[in-house]
């Protein structure tokens, strides 16, 4: 029976602190902390992989840290629009949501379209009439947005491009539980002065998210479009799967194929035996993993460079 | 050097006369000679893979026997909302869109896309917009729509479900150029009475489209939920490139693994070296095949098993 593991990210890039203030490093990792805490105690407790990942990327969610739910890049109109996937590595069901404006936790809105089907992915009004009609908590889109997300946007749109920085803002998770089972989460808000309605990586099932008993959970972060491409997640799963790659090997090797196309990012991922591994072709990643004996947090490259 | 081969299918299921008309068989087994006409002149001049797919797939998205371009499924609101995606396998660049509702060719205003980037995959009004600035044709949404297509929504939404057989409906071609350089594309209308914004298999890269010169280009059709969950389309090149499987292998053993989570449909596929094959767990698949020397045409299971 393998020991029950959790890895999340915060986003990977160069990790200039996005919101301005010195000490945004230290809540970074504080926040962090609380996501492996809440998804800790479910595995602690003997939940589910599926549970764990949720509740990890809900904290992640709410934190204005982080790019995903509140605390949001602004899209050109200035409006926040949130991405979200979720599968089960137990029975690969799996839900995403594009577009999300008014459900407070867009990975819990994929849950909940995972455990209702019949469709896999849905995208902006309909994703949000779901989550009204699951009666997921509904906010005024005023509440993801931040002080410093409006500033960036303006400041952006004023030098009429894209911000690189900003770009790998995302979060997630990845588990497996005691009894061998994993599930990956992902959840973000997407590019600064996002228009012509782009849908990124993460809420593509085998690019930005994927999980498969038979291999791994992967969770990813970066330049989305090179991530699509590469159909990272499942590339990492199938590396395993199909040529018998360790878990690191896998994740090293997707990596290597993204920078191939000219991507950067990272991955996180977890076997079912019970392995977690990270990666990242960024300066630095916002990371962490937890299991019954150990807590750890990092951001730069040179500190705990093995998920282990 | 390899041969050129090309590849498609005009979506798989039981096959009903979705138009009601008792000749819709021959004019689909028509449209599916145009189709392979047009691809195959691209090839036979030396033309890349890419322009084939592209060329014949805008055939099958203009001809009303088909779910794509005019002749879509209509979705709850009456209106004609289309997905397409195309992939080169040269470079592994892709361009998909979702939700068009102005543009004539889906499948050019995703080639479009992969050509101009940075993104990859756009929606919605975004996506109708870089085919407006694009100088794609533009048509009213009414030029998609047929009197059987009408007639098809009410009799649903008088029922109140949706149609297994008609979700089944897209259009895909795959091809192999003289040097050894392939391509896949794919075309839906979706599902009737489709609504919550849903997204299906066709237009995300790797589930429904996916191309890679190191493997394979392959294009699908089915219970695009189940496709997505399997990540169909890059499942079938990783077994090639990760397993050493075959080309008709890696396709019968991916469509094994969509049956085993409860999925149906069919796929396509060629590999750099000029293989071509076809399968598919429903009664009949619309498909057809050409290449230097031949060029048939199928729907049923008993004529033609085989893409040889």
């Amino acid at each position: 029976m393998p020991d029950w593991k959790l890895v999340i990210h915060g986003g990977a890039g160069a990790m200039r602190p996005i919101h301005g203030d010195s000490d945004h490093g230290a809540r970074a990792r504080q926040g962090l902390r609380n996501a492996l805490d809440s998804g800790g105690d479910v595995l602690r407790g003997g939940g589910s992989a599926i549970d764990a990942v949720e509740a990890a990327v809900r904290v992640l969610e709410d934190d204005p840290c982080f790019n995903a739910g509140r605390g949001s890049a602004l899209n050109a109109e200035g409006l926040v629009e949130l991405d979200a996937a979720i599968m089960d590595g137990a029975n690969r069901r799996a839900g995403a949501v594009a577009g999300v404006r008014t459900t407070r936790a867009p990975i819990s809105l994929a849950r909940v379209l995972m455990e209702r089907g019949p469709h896999v992915f849905l995208s902006y009004e309909g994703a949000d009439r779901l989550g009204r009609e699951a009666r997921l908590e509904q906010v005024e889109n005023d509440w993801f947005v931040t002080a410093e997300r409006r500033r960036q946007l303006d400041e952006l749109l004023s030098k009429g491009g894209f911000d690189s920085e900003v770009k790998y803002g995302t979060v997630g998770a990845v588990a497996v539980d005691s009894k061998g089972h994993v599930a990956a989460a992902t959840s973000t808000g997407g590019l600064t002065a996002k228009q012509w309605g782009r849908i990124g990586d993460t809420p593509l099932i085998g690019a930005g998210t994927y999980a498969d008993d038979r291999s791994a959970a992967v969770s990813a972060t970066g330049s989305g479009e090179y991530f699509i491409r590469a159909v990272a997640g499942h590339q990492l799963a199938e590396r395993i799967r199909l040529s018998g790659q360790s878990l690191q090997e896998a994740l090293d090797g997707t990596l290597e194929d993204i920078r191939d196309l000219g991507g950067t990012g990272g991955l996180i991922a977890v076997s079912p035996t019970g392995e977690a591994a990270w990666g990242f072709t960024t300066r630095a990643m916002y990371r962490g993993v937890a299991d019954a004996s150990t807590r750890k947090v990092a951001i730069y490259a040179d500190e705990e460079p093995e998920a282990r």
